[in-house]
């Protein structure tokens, strides 16, 4: 319950930077009913808490004059990039300014020789390979949305290809954020490595909005592979499944993809994508290399594959066939609602070690069962990262206590495996009960941090932690 | 200057903390001279400047206690793992105790499955690959020296393996470390990716013992790859080395290893390591994969190499020679040495954009002959990251002088080229004058954190920055 005192005082702050944002940037600025909601309309299972206005960015100069009036008036500042984050990020529980990024969509530069580009923040990951297409280069995170540059930064996305090429932690070169006083600071340089001081990229990249809000970036890209293959291949249960990757990973496979779906999201993508698959648990996989390597990679593969049980494989090197597959699976957060039309769907996910994925995935599915509820499970495997999209009766509270009890469970359990309560969506409003059980004496080196620079609170308040 | 009265008070408070250290771990400290001495003697030149005590540290708990005292009495910390630092990481300008971790050489466990293992700081890279050698798998960063995996993680090592394996940002999965206030925190779990929180592992990796004492550490392994083939191509210029390893870079070739050794390197390693190569710019490589793989990458290499008129390969896929070849690599900063006996030796190090190397080496190249200086040249080119090693004369003030004036406009060209004032030894002592001009206000970012957790700046003052 919040005081108040404190309430009246920030309902008297806000009216005031509103009213100057108003003033100052007429064009820019939104009260609306409908935007406010929009800028609080999670596509997962989050009660939506609008801001009090929306400021549309132009230029880091603009954010930076917003984050000033903001911070003279302890008004809170919700950064927003496409408001395709799943675990409430672009929520604003206190109130304050949404700043949405999506107009700084320009493409600022490439760097074909040193594999780089440098963007705005609002630019996204399709427009980004959609510009590089003709040059052999392509950017390999690729989270289920067409999320913006800025807020995949912010919260560490990641993907169906980090397994080969790592998630926003290894892409991010260097980056530009307003700090909550208002500087614009450049994190590095564009080498591809440095010893030079503190590691600001990566403490920025998975900040999710609470120390500044990202305004630029530089990223790393990666030359178009020669040859891509893609398979299915189906198993009789899950263990089998993800003992295929585990294994596959452990031979030195360098894998680019290797993605698992339940009987559950298979039928769902059957329906959705008009696929015809068996509806048994299934790995998508794919490999990236010569055409000679990927020959050898695909032999090494089904080889491992038919060691577990593994079913006939249906390869595609032809493109058509191959989008066709990743749309699918990209689309499995959407498809899954088909499976239960009219249900609400918590998308929640957790990381373990490999070595505990079979058992966790396991008895995930099991509780699932043994809870009454209805979700099915995919996975970034090669990673140890997999989702539940828990569909669920939003109108029946016991049904919401019951989700909420498994969500809470399986990030419990990943935990006690030595992992992590998120693997890719980031903590949010969703995932903050779990971090001292995650973090010990670590979380509170995290608020150090934050109080640190952010000393008001200012900075997307209420998410990851309470400073 | 000091102000005398606060070196007064220092030195009261020095005495307190020996004292009680003698009389509370009498086997684990010392004050002799030549153990002082030791623990400030850089490899590189820099003035030493011992510190006060030494304490062998035998568990993380007996840091927490020592940090506990020197916090109490305000004692500076200096942590030290085997002195292969190279920008006076390990001096002690400040005095104060250095926490010798070398007693700390337990290999705590190997999760084969999952490619971690977890180690005591003062573990040695070479430890940690005797142990896992039967196991087919291996740990890539591989600095000069033999260097313990805390100093490496504390100064963000890196080597000749990092163009495919990234560097000690990429390899460390999780890591415990002693704050100041003597908690001890442990920054990640497990899992290969996390979304959850700040990434603590990366704030404190690079971190230069300015934050905390590094006490155990999780690495990331690989397995070992089934063909490995070495090779050494002389070139005419540096320009045409250079090229041939930006072109093979760009066109994807999964390069291992690409060294640029320049001809005064090549004659140092002839005559240390008893090699027999052309005196002419030199590349070394290295392949990694399956012997199919690897076949095809030597074409296509050598195919780039002709096209910039590189000469005769000697490939090596014998265990022996390639040890050999990689041996007189690492040895290349001692072997400079017989280039001019006597002479003391600076090796520094910048990284650029790959774009720019060539031009940097080049215009280096120049700038050591128009100042009458004398110093190999060898580069892990393949990041963009090359050192120069100069041979001065210690006692000649003039000569001094001028290495200080070239190292400097060094670090400021690889900085004008959107670069870094280094890609792998650190700032230690030797770098911290250039930090405002790479970062900016970047900078201050950087004092605020470390205001934050360490106010009264008792861990390894002096370096980095002045907070």
């Amino acid at each position: 319950m919040r005081d108040p005192s404190i309430v009246e005082r920030a309902t008297s702050a806000v009216t005031a930077v509103v009213d100057e944002l108003k003033g100052s940037w007429p064009r820019q600025v939104s009260v609306a009913a409908a935007v406010r909601a929009h800028h609080a309309n999670s596509v997962t299972w989050h009660p939506p808490q609008p801001p009090d206005a929306v400021f549309f960015a132009a230029s880091t100069e603009d954010v930076q004059a917003v984050v000033r009036l903001c911070a003279a008036h302890r008004v809170p500042i919700i950064p927003f990039g496409t408001g395709t984050s799943l675990e409430g990020q672009i929520n604003a529980p206190l109130g304050g300014v949404s700043i949405d990024l999506s107009r700084m969509n320009a493409i600022l530069s490439v760097d074909a020789t040193d594999l780089t580009c440098s963007v705005q923040a609002g630019v996204t990951r399709k427009q980004i390979n959609d510009h590089l297409r003709d040059q052999g280069l392509f950017f390999p995170i690729d989270p289920g949305a067409d999320a913006s540059i800025g807020g995949m930064a912010a919260t560490r996305a990641s993907g169906t290809n980090a397994v080969r090429y790592g998630t926003m932690r290894e892409n991010v070169v260097s980056l530009t954020a307003v700090m909550p006083d208002a500087r614009a600071v450049r994190t590095a340089r564009r080498a591809r490595k440095s010893a030079a001081g503190y590691d600001l990229t990566r403490l920025l990249v998975g900040s999710e909005g609470t120390l500044g809000v990202i305004t630029e970036v530089t990223l790393r890209l990666h030359g178009l592979p020669q040859a891509i293959a893609a398979a299915v291949c189906p198993f009789a249960g899950l263990d089998a499944a993800c003992d295929t990757a585990v294994a596959a990973i452990q031979s030195g496979l360098p894998l680019a993809r290797v993605e698992l779906l339940d009987e559950l999201q298979v039928r769902a993508c059957n329906i959705y994508s008009k696929l015809n698959l068996a509806e048994t648990p299934t790995l998508f996989v794919e490999f990236h290399g010569s055409q000679a390597a990927v020959e050898e990679q695909i032999t090494l593969f089904e080889s491992i594959a038919r060691d577990h049980g593994g079913g006939d494989f249906q390869w595609s090197t032809r493109p058509e066939e191959r989008t066709k597959l990743w749309q699918a699976r990209h689309d499995a957060a959407y498809s899954c609602m088909v499976l239960r039309p009219g249900a609400k769907v918590m998308a929640t996910d957790v990381c373990v070690p490999i070595s505990r994925l079979a058992e966790c995935v396991t008895l995930t599915k099991r509780d699932l069962a043994e809870s009454g509820l209805f979700g099915p499970i995919v996975g970034h495997v090669g990673d140890g990262n997999f989702h539940v999209a828990v569909l669920f009766d939003g109108d029946d509270a016991m049904d919401l206590a019951r989700m909420q009890a498994f969500c809470e469970r399986l990030a419990m359990r990943a935990i006690a495996m030595d992992g992590t309560c998120t693997g890719e969506h980031g903590v949010g409003q969703g995932k903050m009960a779990y971090l001292a059980a995650e973090f010990g004496p670590a979380l509170d080196l995290m608020r150090q941090i934050k109080r640190a620079i952010d000393p008001d609170d200012i900075m997307n308040p209420g998410k990851i932690f309470t400073p």
